[in-house]
This record gives C-alpha cells, sequence and structure tokens, in this order.
C-alpha cells in the first residue's frame, strides 16, 4: 500500500531560533555583515516552497505561508500577518525573536529603528521583488544602515550540509487531452500579446506559467505539479526553456518542438545578457530583483508588465472546463464516500483529526487517477475548526464530540483538473446556535452561487453578496471569499478573487474561482461551505436587454441538511439547495456504492 | 410673487462654435499661439460654475457637467463622455468641432496626433490640475510641439464686454445652530491633522471647505451656497481667508474671529509667497497646477495632500443630522402635495414638464424656507425619463400620456440641509413590463437600504446589492448608484460614493449618501427611486459580536404603490417598504392639508 500523502508531524519547532541564529550570524560575521534579511518567498516567488528553500523556517521555526525575519548582531525579529499571530508565539522562541506585524510597519518600520548608522545589512536579492526592495533600501538608508546584496546567502552557508537537496522531479509533457490548446498556439498568441506592449520578449519565472505555457508538469513543489524553472519567451512565439538537466525526461525534447531550446539554469545569465539593446516584459510580482538587475547590467531595457499568461491561463479552454467537470464528478464520489462514512460510523463513534484525514485521503487514492492532494487537508474538530489556517499534526489532534462540528476543507490534484471543497458536518445534534449561523452562511454560499453580472464586473464588487446575511446578525469572517484554482495545477491561482480588497480584475467565462464564506466562533466551532464555480459566458436572458454572466457550480458534494433552519431560508434559497442535491443526487449517486447511494438519498432529499 | 429659480431657458446653441471659434483664434494669434485648451473646469475646480466661467459653452455650445475643448487654427474638437454623446450632437457644430470621447484617449491622445511640430499650445495654469498638465505636457512633446502657460486667457480676451461679470453673492455667517461645530474648533482639530502629515500649513481653494471650515455660506454657484474664494489654514488653526471685498457682509469680520484674517484675492500671491520654507498641503485633485506653481516659486514645499476638510465635512455632526431630519420632513411635506396633484389632478389631465416643474417648485418655496434648489428639476415624461441627465427646456418639453411613466428627481437647498430625491410615478394604467423593471429597481434600493456592514466597508463593496435584482433578469443602469450630499451645500459631495467604481473610502458614520438604482428604456420610459440615507454608528446586533454600521433614511415621500408588484417581492421586503410608508405617513401626515393626507393615507397603506 502506497504511504499516505499528508503527514502529521511538524516540520519546524521552537528549537530553530536558538539553535540555527547563532550559525547564521557566524556566516553573517564572516562576510562582515551586521544584518541579514529573511523574507519567506523563495527564487521562484511561490506560495509553497519546497524544504529546501523554506529558509524562514529554518531560522525562525515558523511555517505560515507568508512572513520575513530580519537578524540583526545583537537582536532579531520575526513579522508575521494577522492570520498567523497565534501559530508564529507557538512556533517561534521569543527569546531570539521579537515578534512584530507584517502589515503594519512591518520590516521597514523595523529597520528603520533598529538598524543603526553604518551598518551593513544583507540580502539575498533573488529573494525580493524590486519594489519591496526599495522600500526596505529606504528605510534602512534613514536609520544610515546601508543594504547590500551578498553571494552565497549566508543562511544558505549555515544551513550547510542539513539543507535537503534542490527538488529534480521528473518534468512531463502535460496531454493535449487535457491541456487543450498546442503550446505553439499559446506561445503564438502571448507573444503577439507582448508585441502588441512594445516587447521584444518576456522573463518568466512564474512556474505555473511554464507549466501553462509549455503544456508541462513536474513535482518540485509539494501539493501543486509545478516545474521550478526560467523561461524567455520572444514576440515570435519562439521560446528558451531553462530546467535542470536532471529533471528533463526523454519525451520531453520532442514534446516541446524545435522552436523551444532547452537550457539549463547556468546558462540562464548569458542569455539575459543576450537581450541588449531589446525591451523586455518582467513581472515585478512574479520576478525577484535579480532579474530587473541582471537585465539592466547586460544593456536590455526591463519594462514591468504582468507576466502575459496569468490571465490567459485563468480563463480556462473547453477541455479545461470539461476536465475540470471530470474531475469533480470523480472527487464528489469521494467525498461523498467519506461524508457518508461520518455521517453513519462517525456519528456512532466520532473519530479524531487525523483518522478523518486519513480515511478522505484514502477514498480520493482509491479514485486511481490522484496525483496529489491540492493542500493537506484540514479536519477541524470543535475548536480547531475556528482556526482558519489549522492543519492536524499528532500533536494537536483532537477526536470529534458529539454536539460538534467537524470542519473538512479539502482537495485534490488530478490530471484533468484541481478541486478544493469544505464541507462542515454535525457529529451528533447540533446547538440552534450552530444551525442558525450554518444557515447564514449557507444564504451567502447561495446568493453568490446563483448571481448574475454584467461583463466587467470584479470579483470585490461581489464579496459582499456572500457576507450580507451574516452582516445583518452582526457576524463576518476574516478571510476572502474566493480564490482561483487552476487546472492541474496551483489551488490558488490569480488574478481574479473575490474578497474585501478592492480589485480591477473583470471575472471573465473560463476563470473557477472558490465561492467559500464562513463563520467561526473561537474556541468553540467553524463552519465553512465551499464549493468551486467557473463563470459562464455572457448569454442573453430572456427578457432581458444585457447579456450577463454567472456560474456553473462545479463541486458536486451534499451540504449537511440537519445544520439547515428551513424556515430561515427564502422559497428561491431553498429551491437552489433542492435543486443543487438534486444534481448532485443525479451525477454522483451512479458512481457510488448501493449504501452510499442509499445515505446519499436521504442527503440530498429536498428540505 | 417670486420669480420662479428655475429657467427653461438654453444657456448656449450650436451657433456659438461658428460665432466664437474665430474670435478665440484671433485672440491666440495676437499672442503667438498655434492652439489653445479649454477644459471644463474654471479656477475653483468645481462641478457647477458661475455663468463667467463656462468658457467651454461659450466656446463650443456644450453644456454638459464634464469635458474639453482644443482649438488650434485650422481645426477643433470638443470632449465629452459617455453620458453627453447625443446632447454633444444637439448642441454642437460639427462642421467646427470634431467630437471625440473624453476617457478614451481623450485630449492627450488628439494632441498626440493633432499638434505639429514646433506649434505652440497655450493654456490657462489656473484651469489645469497639475497631473492633467503633466499628461497634456507629455501628449504634446511627442508630437514635437509645446505647451505654454499664458495670461490673459485668449478666450477671456475674446468673450470680452459681452463676458458675464464675476459674481460677487454676499457671504453670510452660518449658523452655529445649523454647523453644529465651531470654527474655532474645526480649525484646531484639522491643524492638528495638518501637523501630524508633517504639513505646516494647507492651501484650501475648494469653496466647500471654505464654506464649512470657517461656517460661512455665499451664492457665487447656482444651486449651492459656496463662495468662492481661497484660504491658508496653519496648523495651529489660525488662517487668511480671501474673498472680494464686495461679498464681505458687515457681520462678516466678528463672525470670523481675531484668528481668521481676512484677505482680498490681490493678496493671495504674496501670501502664498510668504510661506518660504515651510510644508504646504496642497490637493492636486481641488487645486490647479498654479497653486503647485507659486508655492514653488515662494520657497514653499508643496506636498500632495487631499484637501483636510474633505473627510471631517463629510461626516456630518449631530447637529447637522437633526437638521437633515428636519429639512427632510419639510422638503417631504412639498413633494407629497406635489405627488397628490399628480397623483389626482394629473392622472386626470396629465401635466407637462415644464408644468410639472413649475408646481413642485411652487410647493417648496410655499414651505418659506427655500434658499435654492439643489439643482434644476429633472421631470421626464416618457422616453425623456430615459435620458439620465435630462433637463427640460421650452424647447424639449414634453407631456405626459396615459399608460406612460414620469420620472421626478429634484432637490432643495434649506438652511438645515440639502435633499435630493427621485420618484416615479405612473400616469394611468402602466404596463405589466414598467411594473415588473419598476419592482426590480425597488428591490435594489431595499436591499441597499437594510444593509448592514462592518466598519472600512466602501461604497463600491455595496454597489451590487442595488443591482442584483436587475442583473438576474438582463438588466442595468449605467450610472452610481450613490452620491455623497453636503449639509446646505453641494448636492454632490464626496468622498463616498457607491458606484462600480473601485473606491478606498469607507462609509463612516454621519455621512449622507443617495440610494438611486433605477432602469431605462431608451425612447419609452425611464425608471429611478432616489432617497438619502445617512450612516449610522458602527451597533451592536443582537445575538450578534461585531457592531455593524447601517443607513438611516432621510427622505420621506410615498413610493407609488401602483408600480409594485407585490408578488414579486420577499416578505422581507415587503415588510421594509409597508414599515417605510407608515413611517412616512405618521411623520408626514401631520405636516400636511387633510385632502392630501387622505391622499397620502392611501398611497402608504401596506401592500
Amino acid at each position: 500500500m502506497r504511504p499516505m500523502r499528508q503527514t502529521f508531524d511538524e516540520s519546524a519547532d521552537r528549537s530553530f531560533g536558538p539553535r540555527h541564529v547563532p550559525l547564521i550570524r557566524e556566516a553573517m560575521r564572516s562576510q562582515g555583515l551586521d544584518g541579514f534579511l529573511v523574507p519567506h518567498e523563495d527564487e521562484h516567488q511561490n506560495e509553497y516552497l519546497p524544504a529546501a528553500n523554506d529558509r524562514l523556517a529554518w531560522a525562525t521555526g515558523f511555517t505560515g505561508s507568508a512572513g520575513a525575519a530580519v537578524i540583526l548582531r545583537d537582536k532579531a525579529a520575526v513579522f508575521v500577518d494577522g492570520r498567523y499571530t497565534l501559530q508564529v508565539r507557538d512556533q517561534v522562541d521569543p527569546g531570539v525573536f521579537e515578534i512584530r506585524d507584517l502589515v503594519d510597519g512591518g520590516v521597514p518600520a523595523y529597520l528603520e529603528q533598529a538598524a543603526r548608522a553604518g551598518e551593513k545589512i544583507g540580502y539575498d536579492p533573488r529573494l525580493h521583488s524590486p519594489d519591496a526592495l526599495e522600500r526596505l533600501r529606504k528605510a534602512a538608508a534613514k536609520a544610515g544602515a546601508e543594504l547590500r546584496p551578498v553571494t552565497p546567502n549566508p543562511l544558505d552557508q549555515a544551513w550547510g550540509e542539513a539543507r535537503p537537496p534542490q527538488p529534480a522531479a521528473p518534468v512531463v509533457p502535460h496531454p493535449l487531452a487535457y491541456a487543450g490548446e498546442e503550446s505553439a498556439a499559446k506561445r503564438a498568441r502571448v507573444g503577439e500579446a507582448l508585441g502588441q506592449l512594445g516587447a521584444d520578449a518576456a522573463v518568466l519565472t512564474a512556474p505555473a506559467s511554464l507549466a501553462w505555457l509549455f503544456n508541462i508538469r513536474g513535482g518540485d513543489v509539494i501539493r501543486s505539479p509545478l516545474p521550478l524553472g526560467q523561461a524567455i519567451l520572444r514576440k515570435d512565439g519562439t521560446a528558451r526553456l531553462f530546467l535542470d538537466p536532471a529533471k528533463v525526461t526523454p519525451d520531453l525534447p520532442a514534446w516541446l518542438g524545435n522552436q523551444v531550446s532547452l537550457e539549463t539554469p547556468e546558462d540562464l545569465p548569458a542569455a539575459l545578457a543576450s537581450l541588449k539593446g531589446q525591451r523586455v516584459a518582467v513581472d515585478p510580482a512574479q520576478s525577484s530583483a535579480w532579474y530587473f538587475e541582471a537585465l539592466a547590467a547586460g544593456g536590455a531595457e526591463a519594462v514591468r508588465i504582468e507576466d502575459p499568461c496569468v490571465l490567459p491561463r485563468a480563463c480556462k479552454n473547453p477541455v479545461e472546463i470539461e476536465g475540470a467537470r471530470a474531475a469533480h464528478v470523480r472527487d464528489g464520489a469521494a467525498l461523498t464516500r467519506f461524508l457518508h462514512w461520518l455521517g453513519t460510523e462517525g456519528q456512532e463513534t466520532p473519530p479524531d483529526e487525523v483518522t478523518a484525514v486519513a480515511r478522505l485521503e484514502a477514498f480520493r487514492e482509491a479514485t486511481g487517477a490522484l496525483k496529489d492532494l491540492s493542500f493537506d487537508t484540514i479536519a477541524g474538530a470543535a475548536g480547531n475548526g475556528a482556526i482558519v489556517h489549522y492543519r492536524p499534526t499528532t500533536r494537536l489532534n483532537r477526536r470529534a464530540e458529539k454536539g460538534s462540528l467537524m470542519l473538512i476543507d479539502s482537495g485534490a490534484q488530478y490530471l484533468d483538473g484541481t478541486t478544493d471543497v469544505t464541507r462542515t458536518v454535525a457529529i451528533g445534534e447540533p446547538t440552534a446556535e450552530m444551525r442558525e449561523r450554518f444557515t447564514l452562511v449557507l444564504k451567502g454560499h447561495l446568493a453568490l452561487g446563483r448571481v448574475r453580472f454584467p461583463p466587467g464586473t470584479t470579483g470585490s464588487a461581489l464579496d459582499a453578496l456572500a457576507r450580507m446575511a451574516l452582516w445583518r446578525h452582526g457576524l463576518d469572517y476574516d478571510h476572502g471569499t474566493g480564490h482561483g484554482v487552476g487546472s492541474y495545477l496551483g489551488v490558488h491561482e490569480g488574478p481574479q478573487r473575490i474578497s474585501k480588497a478592492p480589485s480591477s480584475v473583470a471575472l471573465r467565462p473560463g476563470m473557477i474561482i472558490s465561492n467559500e464564506p464562513g463563520y467561526y466562533k473561537e474556541g468553540a466551532y467553524g463552519i465553512r461551505i465551499e464549493n468551486l464555480q467557473v463563470v459562464t459566458p455572457a448569454e442573453a436572458i430572456p427578457g432581458g436587454e444585457r447579456p450577463m454572466h454567472g456560474f456553473e457550480t462545479l463541486t458536486l458534494a451534499p451540504i449537511d441538511r440537519r445544520l439547515v433552519v428551513t424556515e430561515m431560508l427564502t422559497p428561491e434559497e431553498r429551491a437552489q439547495l433542492d435543486a443543487y442535491h438534486a444534481r448532485v443526487r443525479e451525477v454522483v449517486g451512479p458512481q457510488v456504492e448501493p449504501e452510499v447511494r442509499a445515505w446519499l438519498e436521504a442527503a440530498t432529499a429536498p428540505l
């Protein structure tokens, strides 16, 4: 049997700071540095990092998905945002690191106050975006200190032999049956768009862009099939792709064709220098200051342009959408088997979180199509469900109790699509408050599911629809309502999102986005209902005048009817939930065993 | 009897271009210019202009509230936005002016293409914001032409004797019973805020800011009690106020007190020069390039900071809110008398638009408290109601017909508050389509009226609530949903607004904002339902966890029940409209005559 994909270990702990900071300071000293900047981001500016690049965790013990640290000679600070204020106190030794807010002032404010005149503070130019670096440079200058680019990275020196190797997962073709468009066609249209923007070429560093543009997938980053590398795309559609030769599989060169030269990362600096005199697009949100400096040093003009693959990648083509539908039927059947188990056996003998995670992974594994989870499953029993970024570990594992809720947020990577779904299940008899608040969350989820909207509408314009029922009762949730999702790629994929933060990105046909309002009662329980939905083309509505977009719901799994207060729903909301459940029953029912099917019939019966 | 305030004349016509452009070209030639830029904005960057400053209308014939023109030696163009594409074709002679889009490329794109190398194009630096000027300068440079500041303005020279005199309406104290806060207190807190931003002083040029800060009102700009002038506010709360001596009323100096020196506009340049060495706040959205240049020339450091009066002015104090309530009771009674007339006599003998406007003005005049209309009343019969920026004129005047709708958008200026209200009334029997679409607009209006929302929420986050019912039926409207309103000041007042455009301005307690969704069927009818509402403080909601803001509806007048399809409303919506009507009946009923009251009883009966 395959070992479980998800583990319940902790990859870092409070001893990391006391053990590793002295080593880093020694390496700093040997380079004549008085300080060193440690961002969470790695060379590829990705959300998830390979273990070899999780420098912030190694230095501090903190494993959140965003943050930074500053290590000076005699003091140090770690910076996290509001999501991680509890976690950071659990993971970081306050005797080594002062804990500060990443957003409010952040690293620049700290530098301004803590650095001293004449100090030299090192940074690794491959790890910082040019804009962030500029802010840091100004802050250091105010203190009379100087930022200095350093090679090698003193933290990497300190890490030494203990550092895991760089990932070298094989890079394989992603067949047309899943990708839906030839790489040559993608390169031609993206190249043409570049030309129209007045650029001769683009430097691409986002692994998801490489994966999409060349129709390839890798495995360098856990939970997503991303190939780490770089590329230069010319406006004529030809390209140079830089990959570690250890990752190149035999089929790859032929798959890439003769318009794409396959080269090594060592060839990249010379390739950038060869762009002398050309206008080269670089995305400052995706590519570090190093690229801008390398292009400038080589005599090219670096133009700040959003990665030209971002928008075409976000708008899925018909083959990708059909793949997403198929993936969601498969995934919905696995999740329904799990919900059946939790709704029957799990009611008798409530499971602990680790067991629930393992069960769900086993059902997904049994599909035979699982390539990976799309993120570590969150199973939060009772109060753990109220911790939005919770991940069960052996240490934190908790058994569900009767009269409580369990929140399960999970997803899978299949060749034909990426899934992400959250269900909240009553264990035993829920309280009236749990049911009322679940129903308020449901009303928001339904409102965002049925909305029609004109072309040009952004996700931030729709966010309030998912919150208005909660707001009227003095409740809210402190996270976004929806994030974009890739096609067998990252489970978080921009540029679209649905959130309170202003956005200028319109929702376009083919974009897949989550719909996940929630409610969290600290120490008691968490509620979240999440489906993925795809933006449908603007269509005429009978009797209307203007074509409107809408959403097609992709996720197929029952929503716990025992948590719904039917009288709180309008007739329209009730009909909408009943119709969704009928669809789940019709599509998923034939996929599952008779015993599960019988349970599903009841679980999806009209209210 | 007082003559009517609103007139039905047209202040400009198609002959203006052919008659005036040759005069302007002559003045250009005498100054050695090859072209001249004519923005809509005047020296005070106001929405409404005194006749003496409506240079764009005099040059072109176009009277819209936004636009621009460029006059070159042998060609000219006028620029308007999408709201005015029909109107501009009606008002401007296409033989003189090419008609172009203000937003799509606008003046800069035209300059880039139409100007020739070596040409000198004049502009009046008092009329252009620094940012707009910078874009124009760059565009001219691309064509090899040069922008040149000129004094005197050649258009003013061409206008000559025919130009109306500058307004000189008396500036009077605005008593504390209406203002609610002493000027000294306002100056102290705004001055302190300036100091915290690191500024020594601010230059204030927005007439509404002068009116608010010094508790004064004027009459220089039609439909709003604005005093044109300038001020310098120091961080210690003392100030220099620059007003034409002809406007100064005897009480004014004592009212301003000894911390405010009253000076003349001629003193302003020397006053700016006296700020040498200081950091001076100037708002580039309110103050023209001239101020930045004058400060720089005098040795001061001009800092771009939003006019520090904008936000405190927008958040009305308790006295202003109480005044707004009283103004709306008075105005609601006048409007109810009008609606009674239109709902009885007007049904028998449908009036024309001009008659309706006159009737409504007469009812408002009869309150004895009317200081002015807050804008020219829009009465749009049938297809005229579908023209969003319609203003009835003798030429366009149209009689209502049975089986049609009349849209009436109007407002008043009272000492205690400014009103703005739209009602749509059925004349005779409305069609099923009219009733269905009215009900969809009503659903949006009600949703935006009852929403609760957390601190930090912007108007753009709430806009979709007013549209979602229309969107579901393939319908929408092409204007914002809400604008801020002043307290006996401008009927359009920022910074808050409710619209599709992204905004970073949170709705705060005391802000007054309109709620005015609509639907327009070109050539057939227009529907709009508009109330003003004030943001209430964040309050605990029973059973909730987080304090939430809400809206208190200020406007009190019946909504035409004959246009409501009751079955399309949810029980919550129906109860909300019934409760609103009950409030109108209780508050306005005692204010009106028995005959009107009897009609109001029926007009506000539960659905």
